[in-house]
């Protein structure tokens, strides 16, 4: 009988190949199969799904993580997903798991996130995936609880003849381990990020804009990854890639018409 | 009594402000309200909901529309949109329309796509918006049916109190006025991109790589927006941003056990 093979992990991020989040996420997850990073070669945070289209691309084989294949891209987090299929592995991963992202990804996050769109894309493809980020933005922040939490989450998932679609956007509090209550399936909050452009005038007096962002949550129900957070529980949002609204769908279907 | 004011409707686009496709979405909707353009200074084509962090933005009054308001920034579409309501406008607008993109957004390209992503980063935002896409690339195409109908859409959702979250994504065959059947809410078509990024070699003999594609349609059900533009109807997708997947959340609250 043939051995049952190990499964293979892709891993990527939005960060950049050399962030401690991905080495984090490698270090947690090394054990579970044959681990292969394909990951952008600078930081990538906020590029959402953004392809690269009016560029090439390079791809440059790198020597970082200790016995690893590891693989740097100069585009996308949804690129090096893209590659490291065509390119790199020239089959489907078992699972691809992306970040630990320094920086919470949760409720509207996820739209933004170059985090969760590497792992929707390769779920669009077919691929059983998962975006982790913890709620850190520092470089120095201490992901020993994140890697803990990330081992159990992934082994249980490997375990579970998961769905080719799956994708899950998990979230994981900033606190010590023993402090995180435990892991809650969610839904994601509504919330938003209130624009105010920083105004700045360039040496020749003429006006340029950084974008900053107040976060705003409207939503205090329970049931939502914000929430769970707050009460230390690690978020677990199961997300989709349908963005069809059925409610909206039906209601147009009956009552719009046009002359 | 007050005279009603005008609405004011905020016009972007990801082909950039240049693009004839911004030009004709002006055309067909000047008469039904106060238009203002912003709108990318080049072209940002699967963009998706990237927003620009690590650099400044430039924003330019631009004199391309007779009579007609408009800036062009030098970031995605997403960033247009909300430099458009911190900067320009310094307030909602009644409608945010986005297109005429010059190729289609049906189906998956809706999370690729910038001009989708302009329009839900306004309905993130509460105004009610709508995507615009022509099914033809090419720079001549004709827009003359698309204007037809992306007035009539836009009257009747302006006339509508259209919720402030609506997002619609539209897309129209490229066909003559007389050959469209008419308008058909739809939902999304599970489809994909088959990656196969072409290969070169630059001078130096190093390796790089082209992102090319090629669509699938695995949905074969005759209610979605790819079903209805092959029997030349209008699509129109209703489009939400709570990603969160239900059915799967109710089955990993049900039989999910961290152990």
């Amino acid at each position: 009988m043939k051995k049952k093979s190990l499964p293979t992990i892709l891993i990527t991020n939005d960060d950049g190949i050399t962030a401690p989040g991905i080495r984090n996420l490698v270090e947690a997850v090394k054990t579970l199969g044959k681990v292969i990073v394909v990951a952008p070669d600078k930081p990538q945070s906020g590029m959402g799904h953004a392809v690269t289209i009016g560029t090439p691309l390079r791809m440059d084989k790198v020597d970082i993580f200790e016995g690893i294949e590891a693989w740097q891209i100069s585009g996308t987090p949804v690129d090096c997903v893209k590659l490291a299929v065509d390119k790199v592995l020239h089959h489907k991963p078992d699972i691809c798991l992306s970040g630990i992202n320094h920086g919470a990804n949760h409720s509207i996050n996820v739209i933004y996130s170059g985090t969760m769109s590497a792992a929707m894309e390769a779920a669009i493809e077919g691929i059983p995936s998962i975006g982790f980020s913890l709620l850190d933005f520092r470089f120095d922040a201490d992901f020993s609880a994140a890697r803990h939490y990330v081992t159990k989450i992934v082994s249980s998932i490997l375990a579970m003849k998961a769905h080719k679609h799956l994708l899950l956007n998990v979230n994981i509090p900033a606190v010590p381990l023993k402090k995180i209550k435990g892991i809650k399936v969610c839904r994601q909050a509504y919330a938003k990020y209130e624009e105010d452009f920083a105004e700045r005038l360039d040496p020749h007096g003429k006006k340029y804009y950084w974008l900053t962002g107040k976060f705003l949550n409207f939503d205090k129900r329970k049931d939502t990854d914000v929430a769970a957070l707050e009460k230390n529980y690690i978020s677990v949002v199961p997300v989709q890639f349908d963005l069809t609204d059925y409610t909206l769908k039906k209601q147009l279907e009956k009552n719009w018409t046009i002359v």
